[in-house]
C-alpha cells in the first residue's frame, strides 16, 4: 500500500556539531535499512529546501506511522502524509 | 531531471457525457504515450479526490511545461511542480 | 486499516428538486449499504455545515479510493483523507 | 453529546527525559480514566504526526473545556474542537 | 450551551428581485422567532460584509445543527460554528 | 460601539509559577473592573484552547485599543478585533 | 473614528456593458460625494489590481457599514475593514 | 524601478475559440510593444501553469498600474505586485 | 509615490526594560523625523495589536526600503508593502 | 534552465555582532561568484523584508539545490523554488 510522505527539517541552528553529525548519521543508516527492505520506496531532496518526499510501501498505516515515530530526525520534522491509490492511467494496467 | 507534479481536476459537473468521454480517452492516451516513452514516471491517485500525484524525468523544465500545457484536462487542473533532486541519503548512492 | 474523511458537500443552489432528491436517496443507499457491511463505521454531521466526519475500516488505500469515488455526491464534493493508527493511550491497548 | 478534537503535540526538543516520561504517563492515565468513564470515546493516532484525533461524548461545552484544559499535554497542545451532530444516513436511525 | 456562529453570505448576483425578498423575509422571520425563542441570543453585523455573528443558547449540538440547516438562507451560507464555555474571569462567577 | 474581540493566549511553558498566578490574577481583576463598568460586555471561553471570545462596548477604537493594550496578557497574546453593527434582524429593532 | 477599507472588485466578465458603465458611474459619484462630505477620507488603487484601499473617518461601526452596504458595487466586493486608533508616534501628538 | 509581477490567468472554460484567439493575439502584441519599449524587462511562463513571472521597470506606481489595467487579459487574472529594490550583494554593485 | 506599508512587532516578552525603552525612543524620533521630512505620511495603530499601517511617499522603492531597513524595531518587524496608485474616483482629480 | 526563487531570511535577534557580519561576508562573496559565473542572473532585494528574489540559470534542479543548500545563510532562510519556462509572447522569441 502506497504513500506519499512530505518530510520537513527543522534542525535548532545552535545544535552541537557532533550531535547533529551522529543524528544525521543515525537517520541515514535507518533510512536506507528501510530502503533495503522494499518499505522506503524512494526518496528525494526538495530542491532548495531541507526537506524530502518519499514513497512507502508498507502493510498499513500503523507499519508507516511506527516507521516514521521512529526516525531520528522525527522530533525536529513536519510530516505530511498522503495515502496513493492505483490511477487508472497508470501503464501497470495495460497489457503490454 | 525530475520533478514531483500535483493535478487536481475539477471538471465542470453539467459536462457534456460524450464530451467527458472522449476528453477522459484522450488524457489517458496522452499519460500512456508519455509514459511508455519514459517521461512520465509513475503516476498515483490521490485516495479519495479527482487529483493525481505523478513523477516526471525529463531534460528540462520547458519540457515540463510543453508536456503539462498539452495535456487535454489541462483547462480544468490545478497543477502544482516541485523540482526535485537526488537525496544524500538515496540508497542509489550506495555501493550495493 | 482506519481512515478519517472529511466530506464537503456543494451542491448547485439551482438544481432540479427532483433530480436533487434522486440524488440524495442513492447517495443515502450507498452509505447504509456500506455501514452495514462494516467498512463505513461512523458517520457524523459537521454541525452547522453540509458536511460530515466519518471514519472508514477497509483493506487498503485503493478499496477507500473506490468507495468515495463512487459516492453519488462524489462530484459535488470536496473530500480529505487522514490515515489513522493505533494510539499508545488506546483503552483497547490494555488489559481489562 | 459529541464532539471531534484534533490535538497536535509539540514539545520541547529539549526537555528533561524523566520530566517527559512522568508527563507522558499522567497524560496515559487521565485519557485511560476518561475512556473508562465513557467520556473519550475514541482515540486514534495522525498516521505521522505527534498528534490525535479523537471522539468525546460529553454533557456540554463546559464538561469538554475541562476535560481538556486539564490534560497534563495541555500547554503544549493545539486543539481544535468540532461539534458533531447526528447524521441522517446513520444506520443508527434505521430499523434493523 | 452557548456557540458562536459565523455565518457569511453569497447571494447570486442575479438573483430575481421578489425571490430574494421573499427570501430575505422568511430568514428575518425565521431568526426573529427564534430570538423570542431565547435560542438566537444574540445577532451581529459584521462591519462591511455580508454576514454575521451571532450567539446561540441550545440544549444540544443537534438542536444548533437542526437551526442552521434550517436557515432559508443556508444554501447561500459558510457557517463557522465555535463552542463557547464559561470563562473564569466572567464576573457572573463572583458574588456580586 | 460593539467590538467582538479574540484573544488567544501563549505563555511560555516554562514562566515561573509566581510569576504567572501574578500575572492571570492582574488579568482577572483587570477584566471584572471593565465589566463591571460596562464596558467589556461578555467574554466567553474558547472550548479547548487557551483563548477567548469577548464582546466590547466601547466609544471609540482608541477606547478599545487602550483597553486591550492594557492587558497583562497583551504580550503574550494574539488578538484579532471585529468591529460590529446593528443587524436588521435583531429583534431589538422590532416593536415588541 | 479612523477605519483602513480593503474592497477587492469581482465583476463578471460577461456583464453588459451599458450596465456596468451605469454601475461605475454610480459607484463614482456615491464615492465622490462622501469624500466632499469628509467620511470617506482616501482612496488609493492597489496597483495591479480591481480593489482600492480606503480610510474612512465616521461617527460609528454602524455608519461604516451603512457607507459600505450601499455602494453600487457591494454585490461584487470582498471587503475587509480594519479599525485604526491613533499611534504613539504620530506627529500630531508632538508639539510643534 | 523594478517590480515582480505574477499573473495567473483563469479564462472561461466553454470561450469562444476565436474570441479567444483574438484575446491572445491583443495580448501578445500589447506585450511585446512593452517589451521593445523597455518597460517589461522580463516575462516567463511558470513552469506547469497558464501563468507568468514578469519583470518590470517603469517610472512609478501609476504607470506599473496603467500598463496591468490594460492587459487584454486583465479581467481574466489575478495579479500580484511585488516593489524591489537594489540588493547589496548585486555584482552590479561591485567595481569590475 | 505611495505605499501602504503593514509593520507587525514581535518583541520578546523577557527583553531588557531599558534596553527596550532605548529601542522604542529612537524608533519614535525616528519616525517623528521622517513624518516631518513628508516621506512617513501617515501612521495608525491598528486596534488591538503592536501593529501600525502607514502611507509612505517615496521617490523610489529603493528610497522605501532604505528607510524601512533602518528602522530600529526592524529585527522585530513582519513588513508588508503595497505600492499604491491613483484611484479614477479619487476627488483630488475633479474639478472643484 | 532557469528559475525563480524566493529567500527569506530569518537571523536570530541576539546573534553575535561578529558572527553575524561574517556570516554575512561569506554569504555576499559566495552570492558574487556565482554572479560572476552566470549562474545566479538576478538578485533583487524585497522592499521592505529581509528577503531576496532571484533567478538562477543552472544546468539542472540537482545543480540548484547544490548552490542553495551552501549558502552561508541558508539554516536561516525559507526558500521557494519556481521552475521557469519560455514564454511564447517573450520577444527573444521573435525575429527582430
Amino acid at each position: 500500500m502506497l504513500f506519499a510522505v512530505h518530510m520537513e527539517v527543522g534542525l535548532p541552528t545552535g545544535m552541537d556539531a557532533a550531535e547533529r553529525a551522529d543524528l544525521l548519521n543515525r537517520e541515514k543508516a535507518y533510512s536506507l535499512d528501510l530502503q533495503r527492505a522494499g518499505e522506503w520506496v524512494s526518496i528525494w531532496r526538495i530542491t532548495g529546501r531541507y526537506a524530502n518526499l518519499s514513497i512507502f510501501d508498507v502493510a498499513s498505516n500503523d507499519r508507516l506511522h511506527e516507521i516514521l515515530w521512529n526516525l531520528p530526525l522525527f522530533p525536529y520534522m513536519t510530516v505530511e502524509v498522503t495515502p496513493l491509490a492505483q490511477h487508472p492511467s497508470d501503464k501497470a494496467l495495460t497489457l503490454e
